[in-house]
């Protein structure tokens, strides 16, 4: 099980050798924020994704799907913009994708098949094609190797700060080295992937080894967090392997790989997490004593995404009472005269028996901004950890007044 | 398909013939209000219930449902108090219902399994035993058949206002008359049955229709409502009949007796969700084209229950966008390009394309309180509808602070 104290460096998608990116605007926002993101590797890399499971796919989800089958898992470079998400936009959508593209294409020397796409905003209104025309030559000539932490803010729609990360990892003598961004922060609960996330690395990786590496760290990362339980139309996580390091990963070092990897998807979902939309608390849920790894994963998103959790942990109210609630009706075996319930290292309800007199305790600690909670289900042997935030009045100002 | 336009008439659980009722405070609630109620019935009454599917289930519903299975379905009395859950409480707990229960019988002289008993409150907190011997003896004192609006008051916790609905049926030349009360507001989203709903009738109704009466009519009423998504351990409604009236309900009279039923517990479930927790709008999500009824209500709870859309329409934001993106996340079937949105009367997304430029129609329509949201699912014929309410930061406050 990972802990979320985890040893992440500094650095982004182009800290790895052999890529540049840019960050830029195009004047998609209306505030004329950064919107247009761009990352481009030296040589042809290896690409693996991650998209949503929404019924409901967004136009450039469509077209990074269908140019990664084409391309056999091949990529130059990606473009993305923030402001608009090109999502329910019909045959005009698809079209405006395919123009990204192409347009990228042109200018990376590239084949269209090699250029993935990725669009993030608001849902049901129209990329203005005019301005991304404009724009994409402007991010081409913005590119650099010190431009990640101006990317990481291109793709950011409500997030309150950029998601930036890089590890390293000691591949057969050789250090490779993984950077990534992401961006948030509302409609946020991964059915396979995230909203946003970019990761590259120096290393070489087969196409199954990468495509494995990638499912097998987003799982524990991406997928472990929540800000509000929704899963978007436009959801992927890209990760990109050029070589540049010289170093190569097979089944032999896949496990450092992964390590690192991980490191840097959690440090990315983590700070998903942190600037959820409104959160003031990152809330680390612990579901213990499951009857299977999946129930115990359907027990922890339960209580990560219960309004009544969230809001006791946002105003430092110990009500562990709403933990048993919420394993009470989260589907999976549960049995409460063995079940227990912890806020921090507090025991608040034990063997069928509740010890309130702990309240106290537990208010204290729950005034810190890193919560832990756990509820043991006393049905099992499986564990699960995830991510959450607290749910405040700021989340709700901030959507109910998110196009107005 | 019932819509929300029905009509009830005043009255409460007193006003079929037989019954008496009454609202005192034992001193449970630490502010004096009234929060313990008590129901008679003159005679024996035929008994039904529906009570919560949470694992975690309070020592009210277990003693309720032993004390249903011991008499046959035969009540006499309820007794319930506000104030505290008496859930998660262990042996104590279960000892403390079955004391206000043989308090209750020896006070109307009838059996124990004759009585049955309801808690709401705060859950893993001891009942105030002492309080309760003084107050059961109180609100013996206070019955009358006027009281309905006191004991309607009794059984509230966040409810910003009692909830009471009556109606009558000719069932055979005679008129039957059937009353409720139910309290809601928060940790609403009934698994079987919801909160508390506690509902009388004056007609002899032999217990296996009874039983399918009260079943047919929570499924399409406080089955069909949520505020937040959550179960609470204490959930459950009870229906007496007394035979008072003289009119006996049969097969022939069914449809009769349960369309005054639904009319009785919809006006009740509708009162819950808007007198919801922050409230200020009532939700009506009509969900059609689905592939099945099961599918239909299912996308209908995820779009009632989402977070997004809950805060999108407290804001007055036409943000369709999120009902799309909530239905192709619901885990039914759904076809994008057969698929259609309206809010009020306003399509805003049919067939595949956006109609975004209506979006300041349908902005205005959602200034208004009461809210209709309908989403069509393209995959098949099936439909379904469900009641909310709006998000508001009004509801974190709420429940940042309730122990506190």
């Amino acid at each position: 099980m990972m802990t979320s104290t985890i040893e992440a460096q500094a650095g982004g998608v182009a800290t790895p050798r052999g890529y540049r990116t840019a960050g830029v605007s195009a004047g998609i926002k209306a505030n004329g924020g950064l919107d247009l993101a761009l990352l481009v590797s030296e040589t042809p890399a290896t690409a693996a994704a991650v998209f949503t499971l929404n019924r409901a796919q967004a136009a450039p989800v469509l077209i990074s799907k269908e140019h990664l089958a084409r391309s056999g898992g091949v990529a130059r470079a990606v473009i993305v913009n923030s402001g608009c998400a090109n999502a329910c936009t019909g045959d005009a959508g698809l079209q405006a994708a395919r123009e990204m593209a192409s347009e990228t294409a042109r200018l990376a020397e590239c084949a269209v098949e090699q250029v993935l796409v990725a669009s993030t905003g608001v849902i049901g209104v129209a990329l203005p094609m005019d301005k991304l025309r404009a724009g994409i030559p402007v991010a081409f000539g913005a590119l650099g190797t010190d431009q990640g932490p101006a990317a990481a803010r291109a793709i950011m729609t409500t997030d309150p700060f950029p998601k930036e990360a890089a590890a390293t990892a000691d591949i057969g003598g050789r250090t490779v080295t993984i950077g990534g961004m992401a961006k948030g922060s509302g409609m946020i609960e991964p059915m396979m992937a995230t909203m946003l996330g970019f990761v590259t690395t120096d290393a070489a990786v087969p196409p199954a080894l990468l495509d494995r590496a990638l499912r097998e760290a987003v799982n524990d990362t991406f997928n472990a967090i929540t800000v509000d339980g929704e899963c978007s139309t436009n959801d992927c996580v890209i990760l990109l392997a050029n070589g540049a390091s010289g170093a190569s990963v097979d089944e032999t070092t896949y496990d450092q790989f992964v390590h690192a990897l991980k490191t840097v998807c959690l440090t990315l979902a983590l700070g998903i997490v942190r600037g959820g939309e409104g959160a003031t608390k990152v809330v680390t849920v612990t579901v213990t004593g499951a009857a299977s790894d999946e129930e115990a994963r359907r027990a922890a998103k339960a209580i990560a995404n219960s309004p009544l959790v969230k809001t006791a942990v946002h105003g430092g109210d110990p009500n562990w009472g709403r933990l048993i609630a919420v394993a009470g009706r989260a589907g999976v075996a549960f049995e409460l005269s063995r079940a227990a319930v912890m806020i921090g290292s507090t025991v608040l309800f034990k063997d069928g028996r509740p010890y309130d007199e702990a309240a106290p305790q537990a208010a204290a600690y729950l005034k810190g901004r890193d919560i832990s909670l756990s509820v043991n289900l006393g049905a099992g042997r499986a564990s699960s950890t995830v991510w959450t935030c607290d749910l405040s009045a700021e989340y709700v100002k901030i959507n109910a007044d998110y196009r107005t």
